[in-house]
C-alpha cells in the first residue's frame, strides 16, 4: 500500500451560508459548520483510503469566529497523519469577504475517520508523506493528539503517553 | 446571580433516524449527530443563562457506536459548570431498542458555549451546583479540560495548567 | 402482553424553531409543528408497543399561541389509551420564555397511530393503565373521540355512539 | 366584500414522494403529509382572503391509505365555508399509479385558517358561495364542525351545538 | 401506443416561497426554482410515458423576473413533443400577487426527460397531439430547438440542422 | 475596472450525493444538481465581481451521466466572459470512483449571473482575461451564445445575430 501525500486528499468545499443555516445573531449555527466540515473530511479519508469511512471521533475544535448569514465559506480538509485504520483529518475555514475578496481564518478542527468494509470492520489504509513544513508539523503533533484521545477514553495510563507528559517535563 | 444545578438546564431530544440522515452504511451521518448535540447544548445553555448563547468550542467527540436509520435517538444536555461568560455542557447520547426497549449509551460529547447580549458581547452567566456524584465528577473535570484548551489554544504554558500537570507527576 | 402506563412511553422532544421553519409573520408554520408531533407520537407510540408503528389519524389541533421564530419548543407525547391494534396519543406543547424561563402551554393534539408487522398488517398493542388524575380524564374521553371519530367517518351510526350521545342527553 | 367561490380558491400542489420523506415502511411520514397539507389550505385561504392568514386548527383527518415512497402525491385545497375571519379549507389528496394512471383518493383533511392584517390581528374575510352538489354538502357540514369543534374546546354547551345534537335525534 | 394530447400530462404545483429558499436579497434562489421545474416536469413526464424517466437536458432559462419571499408560485409542465424515447416539457411559471390576486409570468423553461426502465435503459414513449393554438406553436418549435441540441453538443453538423439554418435564410 | 482572469474567479465545491437528493434509480435528481451549479456559479459571479449577483439565465444543460448515490461529485465554476452588469459562467462537473480515484466529467453547464447593488439595480463588472486554451475558446464562444439567447427571446433578429449566422455560411 503505497503513501500518499495530504495534497492528494485535500478537499474543498466552498458553499453559501443559507438562511436556513443561521441562529437568532443570524451567524451559521456552530452545528450546521460541525456537519459541513464532518462531510468535507469525509471525502478527504475516502480519498486517502479508497474506502467506505465513518468519523469515529472529533477532537478540540473552536469557534473563534462567528460567519455571518450571506458568507461565503470555504472548508479545505486533507489527512494529516494516518494510524493503521484510522486517519486525522485537519480542517481549515476561511471566510471571504464580499468587497475586498479578503479571506480570514474562521475555524479549524480536527476529525478522526475510520476506514471499514462493507460490514464496517475496520481495514488498513495507506501512510502520509507530509510535504510542506505546515503538513510536518501536522503530522508531528498527531501522535500527541492521539496519545490524548486514548488518555482521555482511559484506554492507556497518563505514564504511557509519553508524547503528552514530555510537555511538562 | 442565583446558582443553579444541572438538572435545571436539562434538555432532552428524542428524535427519529430520518432517511436523509444516513451514510452508504445506512447509519446516522457524524455531522448530523454534532448538529442535534449542538441544538440541545444551546437550550441548556440558554435554560442557565437566560440569554442569547453562542457555540465557543467543541472538546472531544468519540462515535463509539453506530447509530442506524429508524433508530430513537435521545440527546441529553445539562451545563456542567459554569466559567465566568462561558458553560461547558456535558452531552449524553442514547439510543434504544425497538423490540427490548433496552437504551445503550451510545456517545458522549462536551460543548462549550458563551453567553451574549443583542450586541454579540459576552454576559457573565450563574454558577453551577452540581448535585449527584456524576455531575459532582463532570464539574470537578471540566477545570482540567478547560486548562487542556486553553494549553491547546496556545493561551497558557503546560506549566500553568495545574490540574493536567498534576496528572503526570 | 403486559399494560403499560403513559409514563412509560412519554417522548419528549425539545427543540428550537429554526428560520426555516417560519411563516411571513415570523412564527412557526402550523404545518411544521404537526410534522413534529407526529415525530414525537410516533416514537410514544413505538415506546408503548415495541412495533413499527403508522399515522391512522389525528384528531381535531388547535393552534392558539403562535410560536414566534427562535423560541425553544417542548413537545411531549404519552400514549392515552389502546384500543386492540391502535393507540391514542395526547400531545401537549409548550413555549419557554427565554428571559423568565416560564413555560406556555401552547397546543394539544391527539394522534392515532396503528402498530403494524413488517409486511404493514396491524398487530395487537399491550393496554394502558393511567395512573394521575390527567391520564384518567383522558383515558375516560379517548372512547368518546373514538365514537366520534367512527361516526365522522360513517362506520357507526350516530345511535350506536353511545358515549357521545349521552353528552346530549 | 363580494363572496367568492370554492373553485376561485381551488390550490393544487402536485409533487413527488421524496426518499427523506418516508418512513421505515417506505411510505411518505403522516407529518410530512400534514406539512403538505397545511402549505396547500394557506394558499386556498390566501387566495380566498387575499390577506395574511395563519393556522387556527386541523380537523379530525383519516390516513386510509399508505403513500408509496416515487408516488406522485396531488393535494387540492378548496376554502369550503367562511365564518367572520375563519375559513374552512377542506382537502382532498389522490395517488396517481404510475402505470395505468389512475387517480385514488389517499386521504381528506380539513383544516380552519384565520386571516390576520400585519400585526396578526383578525380581519373579515368574504363569503363563500359554493356551486357543486359536493361544495353544497361541504358548506353545509361546516357548521355541524364548527359547533363540534367549539364544544370539544368547551367554548359552547353541548345543547347550544343545534346542529350537532339534531344528529342525535 | 396512443398518443396524447399536451393536456394529458399538465402538471400544476402551486407552493410558496419559503424562507430558506431565499437569496440575501430576500428572492427565491434561481437554484431552488430549477430544482421545483425540474420535478413538475419529472411527473409531466411521467404522466406522458407512465415510465421511470431522467432530466436529459435544460434548454435554455431567462429568469426574468424575481420571485419574493412569501409569493404563491404556479409551476405549470406540460409535454410538448416526444421523440421516440425522449420528451421535451415546456414549463410555464407565475407569481401570484396577494392583495390583487393577479397572476404574472415570472418565467418560461423547457426541460427534455428521457423514459426508461428499471435497468435504466431508453424506452418508447407515446407522440404529442397538440391542441390549442400554443401547444402547437410549441410542437413545431421543439423541432428547431432539438437539432439547435444537437448541434449544440456537436452531434449534427451545422448543415444538417435544416429547421435552424432555414432562420438564416 | 481591473480585468480578471477566470482563474481568480474559480469556485470548487465537492461534496457528496446525499439520500435525500435522488431518484427512484438511486441516482442524484436533476434538479439537485441544478441547484448546486447555481450555488457554485454564484460565488464564482460574486468573487468576479464583489458584487450581489442574482441568476439571469442558464443555458442549455446536458445530463450525460447519472451520478449514483454516495458519489464524491466535484462542480466548479468560472467566469469564462463578462458583458457589461452580466457574467457568463462555466460549470465542469465531474464524479470520482471511490476505488480508482478516477474522476469522469458527468455534465457541463453554462449560467449567466448579473451584478447589482443593494436595490437590485445592475451595474458594471470587470472585464475577463482568458488564459489557457479552453479559457479562449470559451470566451470567444460566448458571443455566439449570448447572440442565441438573444434570438431566442426575441430580442434581436436572425440578421443580426452574425456570429451564429456565420456558423451556416
Amino acid at each position: 500500500m503505497k503513501a500518499k501525500t495530504p495534497e492528494q486528499s485535500k478537499t474543498t468545499l466552498t458553499d453559501l451560508v443559507l438562511p436556513s443555516e443561521t441562529n437568532p445573531l443570524n451567524n451559521l449555527f456552530g452545528g450546521e459548520l460541525l456537519a459541513r466540515m464532518d462531510r468535507a473530511a469525509s471525502i478527504a479519508a475516502r480519498r486517502h483510503s479508497r474506502r467506505i469511512v465513518v468519523t469515529a471521533s472529533v477532537n478540540h475544535v473552536a469557534f473563534n469566529r462567528a460567519v455571518p448569514l450571506g458568507s461565503v465559506v470555504t472548508v479545505e480538509a486533507k489527512v494529516s497523519r494516518a494510524f493503521n485504520t484510522s486517519m486525522e483529518i485537519f480542517i481549515d475555514v476561511w471566510i471571504e469577504d464580499r468587497e475586498s475578496g479578503e479571506k480570514t481564518k474562521a475555524n479549524e478542527a480536527i476529525y478522526t475517520f475510520v476506514a471499514v468494509d462493507e460490514t464496517g470492520r475496520p481495514v488498513q489504509v495507506p501512510e502520509v508523506t507530509p510535504e510542506t513544513k505546515i503538513e510536518i508539523q501536522r503530522f508531528n503533533a498527531a501522535l500527541r493528539r492521539k496519545q490524548l484521545s486514548l488518555l482521555l477514553a482511559g484506554k492507556i495510563k497518563p505514564n504511557d503517553a509519553t508524547e503528552l507528559k514530555a510537555l511538562f517535563d
